[in-house]
């Protein structure tokens, strides 16, 4: 069971766009106040810093992630979750497009 | 003056992804139905098809583009609108990044 949609939320019409647009988002903010985003990794091998912690949510697609300190890279598909910590680091390695939510702290 | 966010809206968390990644998209829904989507366009010069009308608004960045049967580009910029009919084309050449609002109908 994936979250298809986020409702009642503000979205910022703005992507943030990294790595020469291997990875696009739209930055949402829930009724309460949450901040998450939404976004697409395109068939890349990419390491991505974290400030707050972070979870990754995926909805669509798939990755392999490996997180700071380990050697294993782990699947990722539809409704599996993973958890980055703060001020880390975690490698993604995707084929296809992995289309995800990011929930912070 | 630009749309910088649209708020109590439904928005999709899959992305659309158009010609490899060079044009991704969310789709959104407005309180009262209304579909739009808010994307981006990067480095490429592309063609697209329309089925319904369409209004692109430039929200940051710019493109040049050229409406089916123009010999003419012309640039939008932030706050620019440029409308295309339904069931038409128009070419898109974008030299960093257009963050767009698409409006249909």
């Amino acid at each position: 069971m994936t979250t298809e949609t986020f409702d009642g939320v503000s979205v910022s019409t703005k992507a943030s766009v990294y790595f020469d647009g291997k990875c696009v988002s739209h930055a949402i903010v829930l009724a309460d106040g949450t901040k998450k985003s939404v976004g697409v990794i395109l068939p890349a091998t990419l390491t991505f810093n974290t400030g707050a912690p972070e979870k990754m949510e995926c909805v669509a697609g798939g990755c392999e992630y490996r997180l700071d300190g380990s050697s294993d890279w782990v699947a990722s598909g539809p409704g599996d979750i993973f958890s980055i910590p703060g001020n880390s680091k975690f490698d993604i390695r995707v084929g296809e497009a992995y289309h995800y939510i990011c929930h912070f702290g």
